[in-house]
């Protein structure tokens, strides 16, 4: 009964990214649907919300049964028995990386998922990611930016979008690749539900790069439970003064692969060929912008004093020589310029866009 | 013939460093001398040259007879039979840990090597370096700081300091540790002797650290060789964007241990209770004092929220309950009074005795 009226709600699909709906094989996608919604629940006003969501365009349950349902992920014990999918099932069959990392990510780290992103993307990658603030959205925008395939896997219900802001990058993905979900519609977001998805975000993908990670924090259980699905783990690592580098450096030391260039990640996948990938995103070529004009020599001074990790105005005193007011000055400047970035707790960095030291 | 002129040029010693002079065992050091001037090769000059030098205060010819001569050393195949000392030579037998790195490191890399010096001074550990500019010098520096001992080990003949503006450095080596070398007096400084020089810096350590280094470098070198001769390397990771972080990338890559803290790089190092050693260089502490005069019942109650570990804003705020703002104000006078120092990452810790910054 239920059924049918399911059935009626689902209405006609266009298009070809069809998986189960209660117009394909009435009764079936309420079975599947119970099983999303836990073992022995009934929940009838929630399963007519997930068929009148699936009922929009664009949008399917993909099931176990489906030839498209990823073989990588059919795989894994504990996966998943369908997911909701919004965007082209097929592309969830891409060879995959997942990168991930914090959601307070500095302005640096978002580039380099940025950048990291693009490049594989590049290199025929799908770039998988949670759709989080910070690293997460940065992975997102750089294989969108490269033309690349990207796929959100949501800890919420698809017609949810978490964080709010990101609306319009989640349509983007799923015109680009796809948003997948293994949650109910309307399921909020909750910190329980973030390592089951962390799980599925390993479980389609090849690897996982961490990109600024706290010492705890998701993106390292992210990590581990790829490396106990037999994932490539990998991470980047940072100046031993960023507290965002120290989730990464733990990795490191527990054996994931240290990865300072696509080159490393390709190398880590076991990728052939791998060698003749010269761009790499730490030499920052392909997206790299030059700010314009050339540096006075304080300005100049200030870059090197400034190093590579976040430094203090104390310490760019010390180091430069300069009086605090001339630093804080040329800081501002040179921030105009995007050549610095200000960080918590009074730290400055340079930002990646910096050939021009 | 030649040995009687040298034994009347080296003429009495004074002082308890005595090792070979023509004086002591005529003849004797001149046959240690050969062997290091080369074998089969005669030059009376250089050994005059030689004899002269080792007739000046604190000096002497240490040779793999004398019981002073290091036994880790005596333990490498290859190791020099002799070596010019100026010093103290009773000191080369203590545990090292030689601290590598870029002879144009960033300002944020010499502190770096200052501070585990320091630290690592301050656990008993001579610092082992190769008094070059940059990290070598911050090294030797940081350990005297700490009041340690530290050693140079130099590639050119112990009459000339490389780099010259080193004289004063040197010096203060040579009356807080020792200079060594097992090149001939007068021997300039040539590119073919460094892998020489870097081999008995290692030889002499338990473990080398490298900061900073770029891709191919000389501290590369060191850390191979470390590696070969049993020592164990040790490297600082950086920012991916910081060419200097490479080298040391490299190493980690390659296997070394990557180390954030003094604990890492004790734990390489095996010793037996590191865990007890708290304080590291990232979370400072290990130089704690506490200066006297009363405190108000809320600095005591921050300092308490301090502990003896770097904590940001946020973290006092939680733990004492006070205004952000009040915590602040109390945070600046407490580092007026010399209570407390304002760390990178925008973190607080009580002060440490560290000087010369």
């Amino acid at each position: 009964m239920l059924a049918i009226d399911l059935a009626a709600m689902a209405g006609p699909r266009s298009g070809e990214n069809r998986g189960v709906t209660a117009a394909d094989r009435p009764g079936e996608p309420v079975a599947w649907l119970e099983r999303l919604h836990g073992p022995g629940e009934r929940d009838p006003a929630g399963i007519a919300r997930d068929l009148a969501w699936l009922a929009g365009p664009g949008r399917m349950l993909l099931t176990a049964d489906d030839p498209r349902y990823p073989g990588q992920l059919a795989a894994v014990p504990g996966m998943p028995p369908a997911l909701f999918v919004e965007g082209d099932p097929v592309l969830l069959s891409r060879p995959q990386v997942a990168i991930v990392g914090s959601r307070s990510a500095t302005a640096a780290g978002r580039e380099i998922a940025f950048d990291f992103a693009a490049r594989l993307a590049a290199h025929g990658f799908a770039i998988t990611s949670g759709l989080a603030a910070g690293i997460d959205a940065a992975a997102h925008r750089g294989a969108l930016a490269a033309g690349g395939v990207t796929i959100a896997v949501c800890g919420t219900g698809l017609d949810r979008v978490y964080p709010a802001e990101h609306r319009e990058l989640a349509d983007r993905i799923a015109a680009a690749g796809s948003l997948v979900s293994e949650f109910p519609t309307a399921t909020p977001p909750a910190a329980s539900n973030f390592p089951r998805r962390n799980r599925l975000m390993s479980g389609l993908s090849r690897g996982v790069l961490v990109i600024e990670a706290a010492s705890r924090s998701g993106s390292l259980i992210t990590a581990r439970l790829a490396g106990d699905q037999g994932r490539e783990v990998m991470a980047v690592p940072g100046s031993i003064h960023n507290p965002l580098a120290r989730g990464c450096h733990r990795l490191i030391k527990d054996g994931a692969a240290l990865v300072e260039t696509v080159d490393d990640v390709l190398a880590a996948l076991g990728e052939p060929g791998h060698e003749s990938a010269t761009n790499s995103a730490s030499e920052g070529g392909l997206f790299a912008k030059i700010p314009g004009g050339p540096l006075d020599s304080d300005a100049e001074m200030l870059l090197n004093a400034l190093g590579f990790g976040p430094a203090g105005l104390d310490r760019l005193v010390e180091r430069t020589g300069l009086a605090a007011r001339s630093v804080i000055s040329k800081l501002q400047l040179l921030e105009l310029e995007g050549r610095v970035e200000s960080l918590a707790g009074g730290q400055y960095s340079r930002t990646t866009a910096r050939q021009g030291r």
